[in-house]
């Protein structure tokens, strides 16, 4: 039921306007119990947009954020194929991974390195993408489960983890890890 | 810059309403990269509203949902002093748990039983509550430490842990715990 | 599809709001080929007016016109009744009524005079109430089928009719009336 | 006093807007007695729109539905000159015709036929064409005075008549039509 | 022809609402050259406003300012009767008067000092008071004639004046005055 | 914390949104207490528009007024250098100065006719052209100093004045001069 209009100045892509009236959707919808039916969300472009004493036309608006959770599948994708290039492109200064046992890490180049001492290979197979928007942050968590190979050979698979990816501007500046890995390990022993 | 206009049957009150604009301006600025300043976002209520060939007006909308970050940590507190009829009331039908090691559980009284298996005491240090608006669902993130004494005696503290809530309605249908007592426990053994 | 917003000054009663909405919503699917589902239309009353150099506030609209089709119903009710009282309150100044052949009485009182020369007896099963907005005016048909008594004492039923009605100002200024009663009349003898 | 705003994702053509802005204003003085000088109605096209969680942009509304008037008057003019391929273009499946007396007739081809027995020939002087709106529907009354000649030779004409025409979809799919016709035949005879 | 919708938390009076809504038509008559009955504004008055991460509801607005040419007239009649402490109360800190040739006075004590050198007598006929709305600033003209007696005991009548008044948050900070008495005495003398 | 939205048929310049946008910005802050950094302000542009039983569509809307504080700079500036080609194109019929003292003259020749009898030279320092918008009119006063040559050879400077310029239409139907130049030769003498 809940009918919401934005307005904004023009130039917003069609994609990025797409994901607005979806969020915006979203954010009303964990207020108010509206089905998806009766929620209506549109944009409105001005032509002329004045605040704070400054005039914005067409284009003056900031660029759109990148959308959290692609960003984050763009990362998680070339970290698991070690193209740390590509991954690095997506951190922000002063990146930190944080990693079970709370285990701290800076660069994605400690990560083979740590790992190396747990498992011979992991896999993430994703069940969920979720978003929290925060304002100047969004958090993107990512759950699933890993499968992979223990260090003397065994494998495993099933094993459920989650990460907490924060995003400032677009661009990571921690993650953390969370798994039964050792749970499992442990009561596998 | 975003100006947000939502549109709603009169009737909701103050809280739910600032609720409202609060995560709207969320969601926007998750996609446009406003400063807070630069966002502005107010609701309108309408004397009269029609879709669907229905006119609603005043209270005829359905009741806002409650808070989902106050539903879980009020969960948290009465499960935490073993109020389990309190906790309850905050649980949707079917609802399960799923715990490290991926342990299923359906209902508060198994999991002092479970917990036995593990420890004499833990409590949860909070820092965060983070909730990502699904719509039909809303999903609230907890993680913190945890703190508390091994079936040995021995204490432990700064255990990082996180918690998945899938709520519904209002009401908590899912839990899922992820954290590092396994991995302590092993490195510690 | 379309979202519909009129804005006026308060004071217009609930039910008075309900036509509008209704009313816009039908004009606007004559167009727009939307679903009722998807056309939303509601009513933002505002706190302070001005156009033409006129203030407005609370209670300063002209008072709502009155349900064109309960008007004529209304009418028609008590043109059946014989109550010409009531039936005359629904007329504007300078009142014309038109019937089969072109004959044209202005009073209510010419009616039973004209009739008793076709008929002993007739009622009308009323099958539509149909309004055509043009502005000053409203015109309402109506439309059905007449049951009655022949003057030789044969009884009819089933007889199509249709009246047009005119209305300025919740007044009717002008009926018109068509109907097979001549037909069947003449098939039949 | 009325001022209404209509958004609609954009592509509707000039002339569907014109109608839709002069309906809608029409519509909205049915029930608030405003001048057309005080009524003010416009249409916002929005560059994103989403409902039912579908995200709708330029082009994606379903095609305006063509006017009904002139619809039904292009109906006419094409069976008065017994254009009938012209005409059976405007007609919906499962159209049907009343003519007085209550027969009924499926196809245009059967009125040339059912027409001879009544005249030699019948032309419409149209004094107005009035449009319902019903939603799903939109039906047309078209009204004014017969000329023409009778099967014995003497002409007619001033000879009142009304037709009512339903439409879905921009095509007819019923037909009414009421005239003195019988009763001028009758007097006469 | 333009539509001004002022969107604003609830609480301001209906004069302040009325110079609102009067003030805007102005201002968009001042570029678009629109006529007076073809400018509509209105007020939508919100239930909830956020805003630079406050949330707003009714009486949370800053109370209206004062309209400043009523503040210059009342200010000049407490002048014109000496009723200085009434005159006093619509200065800001820091006040200013500026008169011909220059003349700089910081109080209104000053004033029947400076007076008594120049005439016995002097009283203003007010033509117009014309405001420019400059943001934190309103500046108020006071333009007409003065009437009065000369030292020598001569009258004088006509003489042109006009008086600009700076004001902030609803008070006078400068005073400026022009007027021909000084063109008036020398020519006459 | 206004949020001003102004509904114009597309076809205005960028530049005189603009104008547009600031003007209703300061008119909104003479009655509302707001900073600059809380007053929003933006232009809807329709695609279509109905008020009075018209429909406007893209540039059907009246041109822009000149901005009236331009064309009084235009104006003086051209009669400075007198260039009284160009400052005749921006007076309006019926044009009337009126000097100190009281002169009253109708065309521009006769100001160097009026002046050779009372200084040498004479130029304006600008220090504020202010504008009042009136709806039909907008008046711009504009103030500064005089600098010039007397008769008698001797230079002044820092002489105060104030010209009011009334303006319809955007062309000069009056301009109104106050200024301290007899005060201070008075005074000199």
């Amino acid at each position: 039921m809940p009918v919401i209009s934005i307005t904004l100045v023009p130039g917003y892509p069609p994609q990025a306007q797409a994901r607005l009236v979806s969020n915006l959707a979203l954010a009303a919808r964990s207020v108010v119990p509206a089905s998806d039916a009766g929620t209506t969300v549109f944009v409105h472009e001005v032509s002329t947009y004045r605040r704070d004493g400054r005039i914005l036309t067409e284009g003056d608006g900031a660029p759109a954020l990148p959308d959290a959770g692609a960003v984050v599948r763009d990362f998680l994708d070339a970290v698991e194929r070690r193209d740390f290039d590509t991954a690095n492109q997506w951190l922000a200064p002063g990146f930190e991974m944080v990693f079970p046992g709370g285990v701290v890490m800076h660069t994605l180049a400690e990560l083979p390195v740590w790992a190396a001492g747990r498992y011979q290979a992991v896999r993430k197979h994703y069940e969920r993408f979720e978003q929290s928007w925060q304002g100047e942050v969004t958090v993107v968590f990512c759950s699933g489960t890993l499968q992979g190979r223990w260090l003397d050979g065994r494998d495993f698979e099933g094993v459920r983890f989650v990460d907490r990816f924060e995003l400032s501007g677009g661009r990571i500046r921690r993650q953390e890890v969370w798994n039964d890995l050792a749970e499992v390990k442990f009561s596998s022993d």
